[in-house]
């Protein structure tokens, strides 16, 4: 089977007609236009076997995940999903996982009429490179730069089951089987909160979502912002499985764990009936974090306790050349 | 150094603005309008180390011609380059690769000011996947599907050196280092012929850009527009060093190479004085090579020699999971 029959078999011949996109696979390029009064939020991510999930993942779910994690980005921005282009190196042609990684791939996509559009095949280590695009109201978009002073912080989901699924099967920490399989859901399956970053449009300010750990990203949004910022670690909503872990254990992960492909934004404090709101509407619980306050210097971002005192951690946001003990 | 450092010191610092593009790298997705009238183009490309190029392959030629195989599927569309997004695996940072990589894709990106509107850095086997966004005006795009019968073909540049240089670094054929040298300029740094794709809006027919070897790629405009088509193998724009070579391998070269970047394109016969006042314009050289005729059955395509007998050649076009022997 040739490049050519590998891509039409799988990728091609599925492709339902969209309004907006006049041109999909099957040319030098896709045609597209954003509809009137609309502007496109593109984003691309990359993930690589050995890297980004094991060697040997199941390939319904990394279809799912490659995806999800870019959709992700959309939903932070508040963007509807439109489109993806699929760029995939493949160490040799198996039929089998092309069938169920396309499968899991455009199960998600279907969900949110996200159209393939364009792609490239090619020989080589199993890596996943998608371009997705959404669509906004012109000046909706939900920037990391507009929070503000005396904003609450809001995080959606929970946080850290992802990475205590990854601790599990790296044998850092002892998982039962119904943990490690809880868990692990939440590490190949997340949801990209699409509802909630279009439902929030017009009401938070500031938007990110949670893909190297809350840290690290939420000093995204204080760098971008200027700000500093407070957190209640005993708001964390921490994952259901990780709960019934030590304290420790629970911050670590939920504040810097990764995966988690959550929504934390900001939004002014008369907002919480309409967060709250939205929120409903997009069947997504929120929990308010923290606030948003002047820059005081560095660390921008101020841990406390159940009785209000600081916090410590020495916390590494996942950074993907971290290499722990170099 | 860190990924955001990283990121930072080589990619996002020397971003200018854009009208049309409101943001650019450092949030969760780029915000991109086409101009009135306009639609977007989308192509992506994925190249991998070992593959598509070299190990230790020269950093600032690998910018350059990253970037250039993803412009020239713009300049088959007829399109203006606007933006791209750059997913990048890297097995190790090397200030001094990236700085030249980056200045290599930079060079080129500037002469067509296309913007570098977002992207992805990660560890993995190096491996650089771009999506690149051009503008044109709705319904003027150069398409596959668009041949006519008793169209005239055309190729622009000339083909065949590429994979003349190729061929000598695998041993294939033995060239003098001085041959060597000029025909690996056309491998490494191809031009995207993206000034004629634009002179041939409302003119050319069909287009694509011949990445696979012309034979493939003409195919494909083919099989697209359900048509036939007769090449005049002595026709074929032979490139300088190629020409030099003898005539079997000359035409196996410039017929099923690979990697020349050239535009096969198809328009009326009456359109000859405005294709080459057209090619005249862009300062591409342009050559009529056959023509669209009725599809009589497979193969779509024949070749005639000077004397205008049939060649039977066997020839693959480059599939990326064609080995050959296997």
């Amino acid at each position: 089977m040739t490049e050519f029959d590998l891509i039409k078999k799988y990728f091609t011949d599925r492709q339902p007609p969209q309004s907006d996109i006049s041109l999909g696979i099957g040319d030098d390029c896709a045609l597209m236009s954003p509809r009137a009064g609309m502007q496109l939020a593109i984003s691309t991510d990359m993930l690589i076997e050995g890297r980004h999930f094991f060697q040997g993942a199941d390939a319904r779910m990394l279809g799912h995940k490659s995806l999800a994690v870019n959709l992700s980005d959309l939903a932070a921005m508040g963007a509807t999903p439109r489109a993806f282009t699929l760029a995939l190196a493949l160490p040799d042609i198996q039929p089998d996982w092309l069938r169920d990684f396309s499968q899991g791939m455009f199960d998600l996509a279907d969900q949110h009429q996200c159209q393939l559009i364009g792609g490239d095949t090619t020989k080589g280590p199993l890596t996943i490179s998608i371009t997705v695009f959404g669509e906004i109201p012109i000046g909706q978009a939900l920037r990391r730069g507009a929070a503000k002073e005396g904003d609450d912080i809001w995080a959606s989901g929970t946080l850290g089951d992802a990475r205590l699924a990854l601790a599990g099967y790296l044998k850092q920490q002892h998982l039962s089987e119904e943990h490690q399989q809880q868990a692990a859901v939440r590490m190949h399956m997340p949801t990209p909160r699409i509802a909630l970053g279009l439902a929030l449009r017009g009401i938070a300010h500031a938007a990110i979502d949670v893909s190297d750990g809350l840290i690290g990203d939420l000093n995204h949004i204080l760098e971008s912002s200027d700000s500093g910022a407070t957190l209640w670690c005993e708001a964390l909503p921490v994952g259901p499985v990780l709960a019934q872990h030590n304290i420790n254990l629970q911050r670590e992960f939920a504040l810097a764990g990764g995966d988690d492909y959550e929504l934390c934004f900001t939004a002014s404090s008369d907002q919480r009936p309409a967060v709250l709101a939205a929120a409903k509407q997009a069947g997504t619980e929120v929990t308010r974090i923290g606030f948003i306050e002047k820059k005081k210097g560095l660390p921008r971002l101020h841990l406390l306790d159940a009785n209000n005192q600081p916090i410590n951690l020495s916390l590494h946001s996942f950074d993907h050349f971290y290499e722990p003990g170099n």
